[in-house]
């Protein structure tokens, strides 16, 4: 056991600083170009998509967004989120479990970000691995459903903890999983102080308008 | 992007290959005590601890139990298992996105094996990074929670596809969470037509007979 992981860290170490050196320059690119980025990030199943193909739609015509999507296999999320008022690319990373910088640039330059004012990143379903690695974002967004349980912040603290938004998805499933609503938010005062705290249900639209109001602020703030 | 990723897979073959000589060895070993063991895998909050919790509980007086929990940090799922009905034993992994041969050797001899009869291994919640490592188990057992969504056997296809048994959990939700039963269950018959599949609630008790009876089964042909 004690030479496997030491192997692995350094090369992981290696492989980290040089997505920090590619992170820096998608973010140096996305500030040329105006567009605010938001690296989307949560386990499977809670409601990135839906989140995102929600907000898409209520938001068309005051944001040009667009949308690169990973996931291991398949290009579901891609075709959901096409929509009038967006475009999304897919990348599919076969065995490797989170995003990089270097597919986000790859990704960025096919899909365009000339008229865009907003890019969402959907980053692989996973709240381990995608939390090392910055992809150039301005904003990390992590997710966790009611119906996940409360103790998500304390088992997975790195997400957490760089987290600038944390959105409580499927709050309007909260009473039939006996979410324990003040568990929860005691649990990411803990794991992540620093932390803006949402809660809403995309398919209910009940708590959208915050989460709008903040992505229209990020995008003037950007402009102004 | 094309230097990263192949750096990567040349230490995680070895990684791997080390992993699977130590995943042999566990097995012999399980072998040698006579102990079933089972690797239960599934995205954060799907109902891994639930679902055990319950079968301890229920399955207390017929199966002397053992439970290795992994996680990246807490205890807290070892101190929900620990009952007069089993013994459990946490792994925390740090910033390890899933369990290893080594760590279960070393859990194993921290547990005891000799008065066992079945053993199951929690994994890290991730759908990636855990299929990749051979723990020695004889049975790999996948759960996805009605509350996921449809399309997780289709996203995370390696989990699904090398899984003995999967289990829909959280059935008593199907209907809040507009489950498409039908759907599922193609993906299920796509991603994994060698897999057994089960439906279970672990907090109404519905649908857990299946699982008990399969359990005891694995245990008698295993003395017999």
């Amino acid at each position: 056991m004690s030479e496997s992981p030491r192997q692995t860290i350094d090369v992981r170490e290696s492989v980290l600083a040089r997505n920090q050196r590619l992170a820096q320059e998608n973010r140096d690119l996305f500030r040329l170009k105006g567009v605010r980025v938001l690296n989307v990030l949560s386990a499977p199943g809670s409601g990135k998509t839906s989140l995102l193909q929600r907000t898409l739609t209520d938001l068309r015509g005051q944001l040009r967004a667009g949308v690169i999507v990973g996931d291991l296999a398949t290009d579901n999320d891609a075709r959901r989120l096409q929509s009038p008022g967006a475009r999304a690319v897919q990348v599919t990373t076969g065995t490797v479990c989170h995003l990089e910088a270097a597919m986000v640039s790859s990704a960025a330059a096919k899909l365009g970000l000339d008229d865009l004012d907003i890019l969402f990143i959907e980053n692989v379903g996973n709240l381990v691995c995608p939390a090392a690695f910055d992809l150039g974002e301005d904003v990390r967004v992590a997710l966790m459903a009611v119906t996940e349980g409360e103790d998500k912040p304390l088992k997975y603290p790195r997400l957490f903890k760089t987290s600038n938004i944390v959105i409580i998805t499927k709050s309007d499933m909260a009473d039939a999983a006996g979410f324990q609503r003040e568990q929860a938010l005691d649990n990411l005062r803990q794991a992540a102080p620093q932390a803006r705290v949402l809660e809403l249900s995309a398919r209910t639209g009940q708590g959208m308008k915050p989460w709008y109001d903040l992505l229209l602020a990020l995008v003037q703030n950007h402009v102004g």
